[in-house]
């Protein structure tokens, strides 16, 4: 409980919105999104407030912004967050003494009381007034004394007029005396909110089956992607891979010769978490390849993960940083009784964590420096948060469009605390949900609670981790359904590209994974195949850049249609607006009756409107609430609509009139 | 947000609950009820945590209590409020090392390890127990070390057992390390969380018409009031009464010779408010008055309105208190052009504030002396709230049996942050809900939200400032259903007794309040009216006394019935369960079908059950969920069913064994 002498103040802020825990924690926001600052603020009694948004760019000026009484005693200011990084915005209040008077005796002069006692009341306003001049910048305060003298020689009408009001306004000593806690924001650039991601394995890239791919190969292969319409493609780790305990196909725990590892055991004598593989063509290639990709408009996501080889530079060069075991070996990581011998977990807590730290810190700060902006965080769950709080921290500070990706598949807690800590964009469950039920409560939770303000999702139908039943078994329909659920849902999205587009699901029989994993070997993929889900990706993601209400992820909201097999939504920003009726069932045909809210829509209730299916083309006219939709998943699993709000009709042309 | 090195830990408690605004003000609780603390709590990685919560009695001794882990990282442990007072609590968490190890090592036991492998193991095991040696007390640290040299050479059995593991529980170096927000909870009464209060204006309980009633007279009407089932009687303000611009009958601002004036004009020369009214009889007949109270078991509650009239004698004492006009006036009271020139308000800024406040608290200090301990604060929302939270914690803690009801029929906001700062009861809207739409939504947001742990209603059907439009026009049946909807909504409520029990309900023509009120004129009463509302009160305060169900707020859940006329609700309190079906309509019969929960109320699903009305006496026999309920308003617009569980059928007899 705060002490008494801290509250002694006739005005009390009760809450500020939004914020996280109480300010504990940042909220985010994208580049040109607004901040729509709502607080709860009371005075004893019946006297008028005052209340201002102050907002602060981190190292600018503030500005101050006039807040409005709404309903139930809700003070609402708006902000723009218009560049990357940090802002803080905070309410104060005070009683505004003068307003209140001033309200109080026009009533006096509407209220017909006589002029004597309008002039003993001007003496109090007189005072007031002086009161304010005192410490006011000289203009003001001229102008002040003025309108004091003016109200002292008993100028009954002089009150009336806005001036005094406003001058009175901006030099009330108590102006702005009561403050709400401070509420960062943290900005991102727009790829953080809104982006297709597009995952691949270099080493799989060359043309000729068997042989391993270079990152001038996966430069070939930009184009095609640029092409299908992403923005970002992802490479899984590209460091020199250990030998050490070296994981064969399909996690064979020994590998044959010749087998390449798991790109996640990382480091060999050639290098670490800063070296390139010498197959993937070393460095050189590397640049080339950022190059490539920027000139195409793309950007590089790299993979970070921070664990070791057995044959890791590290290993030997800084021993201090690993745990060790009583017998002095290094811990590798397992999970009793399992091991995982290939991988040395590194120790957080060490006697040196800070130079371990700083040293992980660089591992980013190299690859920045190299042209990568944006990181996708191997398990950041297994490594404390304090690290990530610090880390963070000093990376965005210094480079501000920096975006990280937590690839935190663990408890919900965990998850939504990486996501306050710093991480722009996280990996969600929505790889596990897969019914209406399902998908429906989980994205309420994600875009109608709290979670909004700080855990930007970004929604995966499928990893080199994650290959889920349903994809499995439900062949293109289902593949159809997964990517445009992920791409219409969420405005960030990604997938593990080449066995997606090309309908390969062979689960391994042990595991909810692929069999032969590319984590484990070199595969070959065709990159032009018109037969593949390339044609579906290219459409999909330029109706996603056509269409701003598939570019956010608050506005979704879901309509009501009489089938469990059936999930229809929809979003809207400004006059665009996209409705989507997708069938979860990829086997049978589905029909069901869907209810568009024609008010929520802006729709006319009398009179028709057009739908075009941005898929398929056809141009629907409807009516009214009710649309009956018939979906036959091998024709068309989905539709995604555009609401076109005009039909013509005879009223329209020249001679109706 | 909070600097990384306070967050340096690898635990994070994400939530505590119940608190008010992260701990900024106590939760609320009845002497006797349980705090059920749940706190969310996360690691990165893998390892056991330890969670205790703390609980303190203000002054008094500390408490541990283990906290047990539950779906979703979410931590519970559960305190009992012993005494009336403050409390804190708040949580600790570390992680476990030792338990972590321990369960990693019985894993490799269970999992076959070698003998060789798990004896480096247990040197690991050797070294915590040894690190936690370090500070333990004597006793424990032998007995560490003991069991540390066991480990070291090489009993692999050793620590499976328990006695190693507590021992490091309790002496883990890292106990408690991690900290949640400390929450204070507010320990009340029973009767701040059960209680029925009965108001009456004591000049108004003589006998004979036209005479000034005194406390003696007051006091002979307590057993009437006592035989009726009420615990506290609560007087208007019983001070001198001014008499410049005395207001007459029906608040005329002209009173006529003779005419009393209104209590609430406090204050003549013959004392202000620490003295009792001369035609009450003084301050001897309110000592009497209090002491034939407490033999009946009832508590006196008195009005505190911080106000005076022109001739209150603090306004010759005290002028400084009173805020001037400019021409040297006191102001009196207005809302202009309005004027109330009976009353002075109190200037709580003036420049002697503090002689003011400490004059102000002196009062409630001067009745607390005289027996009181129950107040009722007339517009508490019109004094500073700083007021409030130095005034009612300085009296609440030299007497922690304090009840305070705040009479502010204001704004949303302001209603709960006076709850916040130290009111233990506050008057409602229930006065103004009452439609079934109405009374349900204001009864879920009191119940079923944040408000439940802090916001104690005490709902009043009607006051000498508010009579009902429903009740004007509504007659007897109108007059139960509003009773018994306060009675069993809510434990604390309260009535304007002498008008509600004789069914006056004359409505002012201008105003929404009694014509030929009592606020302004003496009334005579029959206090003994068998054909009165009086049976019924006697009635619904034994239920209430008999049922623990209606001594609780949280239990209240509607049931669905198919009427929009009618409401149905039940609470529940261990076997006793509570339904109530009460029509809405005072005028017509309406029959609906209410659905009751079976399993939540423990009911079977293939046997009957008995349902007896406990206002008619009847005892019905239900079976299943569906029950058709018929209400003739005149006859009894409610129905109060108990839920005996038990039907005896053929089994239950000897020969059926």
């Amino acid at each position: 409980m705060k002490s008494v002498s801290e509250r002694w103040s006739r005005v009390f802020i009760t809450s500020v919105s939004p914020c996280v825990q109480e300010g504990d924690w940042p909220i985010k926001r994208i580049v040109g999104e607004s901040v729509n600052a709502t607080a709860g603020i009371i005075v004893d009694g019946h006297d008028r407030l005052c209340a201002r948004l102050h907002v602060t760019r981190l190292g600018g000026a503030t500005e101050e912004i006039p807040m409005t009484q709404g309903h139930n005693d809700e003070y609402t200011g708006t902000f723009i967050a218009e560049a990357p990084g940090l802002y803080t915005y905070h309410v104060r209040a005070w009683v505004d003494r003068y307003g209140s008077w001033q309200e109080q005796y026009k009533r006096r002069v509407d209220g017909g009381v006589p002029e004597t006692e309008l002039k003993v009341e001007l003496l109090e306003g007189a005072a007031l007034l002086k009161e304010y001049a005192v410490n006011a910048h000289r203009d003001a305060r001229e102008q002040l004394l003025a309108f004091a003298d003016e109200y002292a020689a008993g100028s009954v009408r002089a009150p009336l007029a806005q001036e005094p009001l406003r001058l009175a306004l901006e030099n009330d000593p108590q102006r702005g005396s009561v403050k709400s806690t401070v509420i960062t924001v943290d900005v991102d650039r727009e790829l953080a909110g809104f982006a297709a991601w597009y995952e691949f394995f270099p080493r799989s890239s060359a043309s000729v089956p068997g042989i391993h791919g270079t990152l001038d190969d996966a430069s070939a292969r930009l184009e095609g992607i640029r092409d299908m319409g992403f923005d970002i493609v992802y490479l899984p780790p590209i460091h020199p891979i250990g030998t050490t305990f070296r994981k064969g196909k399909d996690n064979n725990p020994e590998a044959q010769p010749g087998e390449p590892g798991s790109p996640w055991a990382i480091g060999s004598p050639d290098g670490g978490h800063t070296s390139v593989h010498k197959d993937l063509g070393g460095l050189p290639a590397f640049d080339r390849f950022v190059k490539a990709a920027n000139k195409l408009n793309l950007e590089v996501a790299l993979d970070i993960a921070f664990q070791c080889s057995p044959d890791h530079p590290w290993v030997k060069e800084h021993p201090e940083w690993f745990k060790k075991r009583a017998d002095g070996s290094i811990r590798y990581a397992e999970n009793p009784p399992k091991k995982y011998q290939d991988v040395f977990p590194l120790d957080f807590e060490c006697v040196e964590w800070r130079t371990l730290w700083e040293a992980l810190k660089d591992i980013f700060e190299f690859w920045i420096k190299r042209g990568v902006r944006i990181f996708r965080v191997d398990n950041p769950h297994t490594k404390p948060l304090a690290f990530w709080i610090w880390c963070l921290a000093r990376l965005r500070n210094k480079y501000p469009d920096l975006i990280f990706l937590a690839e935190a598949f663990t408890r919900p807690k965990t998850m939504y605390t990486l996501a306050k800590l710093g991480f722009n964009n996280s990996y969600t469950y929505f790889t596990w949900r897969h019914t209406k039920e399902e998908l429906t409560t989980y994205l309420q939770e994600l875009t109608t609670t709290n979670v909004v303000e700080y855990f930007r999702p970004n929604f995966w139908p499928n990893t080199p981790d994650i290959l889920h039943e349903y994809l499995a078994s439900g062949g293109r329909p289902a593949h159809i359904i997964r990517f445009v659920l992920a791409a219409t849902l969420s405005p960030v999205y990604g997938v593990y590209g080449p066995p997606y587009e090309h309908l390969v699901a062979n689960q391994h029989p042990d595991r909810e994974e692929y069999a032969d994993n590319e984590k484990y070997e070199i595969r070959t993929w065709n990159w032009n195949d018109l037969d593949s889900l390339q044609t579906i990706f290219r459409r999909v993601n330029r109706i996603r850049k056509d269409n701003a209400a598939l570019q956010q992820m608050r506005n979704l909201r879901f309509l009501d249609i009489q089938n469990p097999l059936m999930l229809a939504y929809y979003k809207s920003a400004g006059p665009n607006a996209i409705v989507c009726v997708v069938s979860l069932d990829p086997f049978q045909a589905q029909e069901g009756v869907v209810r568009l809210p024609l008010e929520d829509l802006g729709l006319p209730a009398a009179a028709p409107f057009q739908m075009l299916d941005l898929l398929g083309g056809e141009r629907y006219i409807w009516q009214g609430n009710h649309h009956h939709i018939r979906i036959e998943p091998h024709v068309m699993p989905v539709r995604i609509f555009q609401i076109l709000r005009r039909v013509r009709t005879e009223a329209d042309f020249d001679y109706f009139v």
